[in-house]
């Protein structure tokens, strides 16, 4: 199957892959229980794939769209031949509406569209190129991040982190979770907890799944013990990537962040995001432009058939919130660290061509 | 079965209640799924239905106890005869130690203790006069509790709630979930969030089970959300109940209270607890006094044996946090409403007969 890459000793899961032609997705519902890989053969399929969160995290669905754009542009070429350019749009559209939030989506399907115009003939090896550059940056943008983020919260620190912004959540390694095997690898981080976050679990089925391959210590608590455990002084950092970040530095992150950035803030504690500069939309003025998804919340209702809330109960299941800047303490991305996230500094980490030696 | 007493058009539900000589519970781990009526004839199978959360919720364990010590003095009298005084104290043993946290269960206990000397020839029916005393008046407290509350939140609320404070927890009606229904009844409170509660989904399984056969509208939600809810302007109260108030105020309460406690001062609502003055242990002079319980944390690896997260992975559960006093806007209890409560306000609730009409 999809081949497991080495970095620092750690084994790389890999969400996504490219294989034969067809794009192969480590399927994330089945975790813990079943390590099962799917294979898709057409862009809509992939769309649906994201859709139904097979494959999730902002910087991993980034990679699946770019895949995508080549499954995409392949049968463009197959039906329409050197008229592929007319015939792709159509079949990004499920794609482009898979998710709103995560902003990395649109951002991959931009960067694979701005390639079109310069290739001739057919556009599918130009085009995995691509895709593939942006699955290798991602990943070398989640070790420089792990590197930048361990520095910062040195060798003495309990950390927390929520949902699942890992290996499984980009194109490998890990924003959150880089930071976390980075400082695991460099000081011998130990003190680790992981929220379970409900209702989709990512916490508990993915995150606890991934620092368990890796043999990295790290204890499961539920979302609401995470105020107990920082006002018992076990942590000291809050760690967490992004969906979207808003060019004032308010980030979009999976529901229940805001309620730890806050409860960091009270109990005097840091709270850090990370994640590529790919994750920032310039476009997004604040937090309150960004799209909040709301799932269906079958979640709430059962699990595995069972039965955990009356079906006649109306719910409210927002997949994420917004956690203000002015809650932020340092945002790491792989162009290098913001102290407190502004507009201003936001724009100019923007600039940089790599993160500062 | 258990025959359900109505109150204020409210159906009521007996989580508990003594039948030809047996106690009868409903099972609160099937819900709601299946309501299953369970019958114990032995104290120390009361005991085993405590531990293993048949029944659940710091008044209703209390009301099961009391029922549990006319078990064990029926049981002693049978065996002993008039020395059954000496013969009951070993069958209380595994009821004692059931839960730790609850205060009720040992203020049942003991107030049910106090009457031993009292008592001339078979004990049982004076025993079970004051176990019925118990119950009763704990229905009775929440029923005054009810008004209190909802006089209180008035007529233009949000209100959450979590865990489950109602019926199901109490002898009858609820504490947080008396205040909530009062409000519906007297002020058409219809704006009602009940936060799921991992990891045992006390809010997603009884709360909403319970509110819903009242045709009392809730929308539920994950712990995590009830911040940014707060943030939207959705709520104006929070309400919960009590497993144990130290004498200065500080309560312990299901796991999560504290996070929601924090996050409605740092937005500016009010956080209301709702307990009867049984639940007020004057021997522990703060929350730091308060046992808490650690739960084996099943909940976190599976759910009707689907895998939820693996089972390498450590978990810590805390069934309870502590919110301290100075979070906490407006105490109810049966004798009356203490605002901004702390050890001197508490002490002199306490010396009270009644409440203030």
């Amino acid at each position: 199957m999809v081949t497991p890459q080495v970095h620092n000793g750690y084994t790389e899961i890999n969400a996504v892959a490219w294989e034969d032609g067809r794009v192969v997705m480590l399927d994330q519902r089945l975790l813990p229980a079943e390590e099962r890989y799917v294979t898709y053969h057409s862009c809509d399929a992939v769309a649906a794939a994201i859709r139904d969160m097979v494959v999730r995290g902002a910087p991993a669905i980034g990679v699946a769209a770019a895949y995508g754009v080549v499954l995409a542009a392949a049968e463009a070429w197959r039906t329409s031949g050197t008229d592929w350019r007319q015939a792709v749009p159509p079949l990004l559209q499920e794609l482009e509406r898979a998710r709103p939030t995560a902003v990395n989506l649109h951002w991959a399907i931009q960067r694979m569209r701005g390639l079109f115009n310069s290739i001739t003939g057919d556009p599918v090896t130009a085009l995995l190129d691509e895709a593939r550059a942006i699955h290798v940056e991602d990943r070398e943008a989640n070790h420089a991040m792990g590197e930048i983020g361990a520095r910062i919260i040195g060798d003495r620190a309990g950390v927390l982190t929520h949902c699942n912004a890992g290996a499984l959540a980009t194109g490998g390694y890990g924003t959150a979770l880089g930071v976390i095997r980075s400082a695991h690898r460099n000081f011998g981080l130990t003190d680790i907890f992981v929220c379970e976050t409900r209702p989709w679990l990512q916490g508990a089925r993915l995150t606890a799944w991934e620092l368990g391959r890796d043999n990295i210590p790290a204890t499961l608590i539920t979302d609401s013990t995470a105020a107990m455990l920082m006002a018992s002084g076990k942590i000291d950092w809050v760690i967490v990537g992004a969906d979207r970040i808003a060019a004032n530095g308010d980030t979009a992150n999976k529901i229940g962040t805001y309620s730890h950035a806050l409860a960091a803030r009270y109990h005097g504690l840091k709270f850090m995001v990370v994640a590529p500069t790919s994750t920032i939309d310039m476009e997004a003025a604040t937090g309150a432009a960004i799209p909040i998804e709301e799932r269906s919340g079958s979640e709430f209702y059962s699990f595995a058939d069972a039965v955990m809330a009356p079906e006649t109960t109306p719910i409210y299941s927002p997949a994420f919130d917004v956690t203000p800047a002015y809650l932020i303490d340092v945002l790491v991305t792989e162009k290098g660290a913001v102290k407190a996230p502004d507009r201003e500094k936001i724009a100019v980490i923007l600039e940089r061509e790599h993160a500062p030696i």
